[in-house]
């Protein structure tokens, strides 16, 4: 456990997107500054930020100057070449740590870390040879869902088997690349829940937030979930879990579906995520705050929800309504600042409160 | 009426302080970037904005090349150099416009304008030379307030009168400048009212909070206020009645004394102001994105409040009391990145809510 900082201490960030944009934000509201490390120009973190290094991961130079700079390092994406990390490390602390970033980098690392918890996952197969690939199709079976182990995100990198003999041509799509197979879940809907976990050990969750997906993507979170009780109760134990698992430090996404014989987790996410955006207005402190003040060494909001939320994430063009929504007093808007809405590309989220139930 | 910026569009905010930092912030939300013209070094807003421009209100061409890179222009206080606004508003709109800087910048006019509305304001007299000195005392009487016409800020520029004797030397401590006698009221407490009217003149006012100074500064604002429904009636319509009579665009605080006969106007502020900075974590849209959005062209939030909150300033070395401050997770902080924590200086404030009532 290091000291706690104090104001004016500055932030290290990798990753000048939104989440470092909101992070950025939320730093600010504590007292310190930021500095971000990004290797594309004018990222939109870069517009709230005091400081901003444009360079790649692969420059040492650049690195150790960024580390120089700061107090503490995190990140908003976990896909941080291991290269980087090992000259950060040596300069200043990166929170959360890398036994993190290792387990959740990689789909079969991960799942087997929640297995060994005894948390339940989909059934599922490592494939790296064609000899893999057969045997996982044997024991995993159709209709199931072929992922890359890395580097895949808002639906990217996946092919969905629905007859055994598209596993071949699914998998030369992919690459050929290291992979999992993944057996189709019979959920009802998927919720996730945002934990923290402070310096001290003090594990904090937020209500789970029910997720629905569109093209692979987020869509909305709605608060609360439709979850009874006892799997509220258990979203956020076996969140803990992870959590203390890890010895981690900040804010972490963990998904999970929700089926009749109880919770199974999709995946986790060690960094702030996109189903908690809720929280910037349904919470005191939201996420973004959580995880400055975890890796600052303060203590945790409680996670206390003052409304309910609906989350909505706007999506390329969906920007473009901005004009309509702003007309709904009720919506908080959190808009990324990028210049192009591409198709696919998050440019912003809505939400909408309402009073508490 | 300009036309709505878009995403992308920079706001140029006059002053660097806290103030300017939390626009900046809001203004990010929205999609926007800031640019700060500031003339002392290390600006808070700095830490949050794109650009900063360090000068003086005198450097004509600081002021040129600021107004410039940005597509509106908005400020944190109101005592702007004219020569400036000058300069600035042949290059771009300046909001809210002069008028209500030329209005606020003076007591004597301020009153002026209030009682020409039929708004109530405490007994007042001008005082220019002795001989004003000496009717003022004899029309408004002891005990009351002697206050410089421009330029007074927490209780800085006034001083209490509670003999006829002690006029001539209170005149001279201030300085023999242009000064305001104003009466004392007989108030039971003061609130205010954060009134917005945007570019196609919809006004719209927060709840109002009511105000504990001390020391001449405030301390702390509560919402909701003691105040009767007639009473919470009267306090929008006549903020209403100001914003519109100025044609204003922004945000204004409105401060009011309650008292057995009405609501008296003590002093209106062009700009965000601390009595509404429980907004932050009280509304899904606060007063510093209801001035961005004001001066954007946007429609505003309708000031709808989903908590009750103590908002309480942080001055001089009570921001040493972060770190106890930071345990109550039903507080929302919000720390101004100040380096020194001098005496009577504003380092940041705490926004405790609880459920609405």
């Amino acid at each position: 456990m290091t000291k706690p900082l104090t104001q004016g201490a500055t932030i290290g960030i990798l990753g000048g997107g939104q989440l470092g944009r909101m992070l950025s934000v939320a730093a600010s509201r504590l007292g310190f500054k930021t500095h971000i490390f990004e290797p594309g120009a004018n990222p939109p973190a870069g517009h709230v930020a005091d400081q901003v290094t444009t360079a790649s991961y692969e420059d040492e130079a650049a690195l150790r100057g960024f580390a120089d700079t700061v107090d503490v390092i995190t990140f908003e994406f976990e896909n941080i070449p291991a290269s980087a990390l090992d000259i950060l490390e040596t300069i200043r602390p990166v929170l959360p740590a890398r036994n993190a970033l290792a387990t959740s980098q990689d789909r079969i690392v991960e799942k087997q870390f929640l297995t060994d918890l005894g948390l339940d996952v989909a059934p599922f197969a490592n494939v790296e040879t064609p000899d893999d690939l057969n045997a996982a199709i044997e024991t995993v079976g159709v209709p199931s869902i072929l992922k890359t182990r890395r580097f895949g995100y808002d639906g990217k990198g996946q092919s969905r088997l629905k007859s055994v003999d598209q596993a071949a041509t699914a998998w030369a799509e992919l690459g050929n690349t290291p992979c999992v197979l993944e057996g189709f879940v019979d959920f009802s809907h998927e919720v996730s829940v945002i934990g923290a976990r402070s310096q001290s050990g003090e594990v904090v969750c937020y209500d789970p937030g029910e997720n629905v997906h569109r093209d692979g993507i987020l869509h909305t979170t709605t608060l609360p979930a439709k979850l009874n009780v006892s799997q509220r109760m258990d979203a956020v134990i076996l969140t803990g879990k992870i959590l203390n698992a890890l010895e981690y430090v900040g804010v972490m996404g963990v998904e999970l579906f929700v089926t009749p014989q109880g919770l199974l987790v999709n995946e986790i996410a060690p960094r702030v995520h996109n189903s908690g955006h809720w929280t910037q207005n349904g919470c005191a402190i939201d996420q973004f705050e959580q995880h400055i003040r975890a890796v600052a060494g303060w203590p945790l909001g409680d996670g206390q929800r003052h409304s309910n939320v609906v989350m909505t994430n706007l999506i390329g063009d969906e920007v473009l309504n901005v004009a309509e929504l702003s007309k709904d007093a009720s919506v908080g808007l959190h808009l990324y600042g990028k210049s192009e809405p591409k198709a696919g590309r998050k440019m912003g989220h809505v939400n909408k409160i309402s009073p508490k139930s």
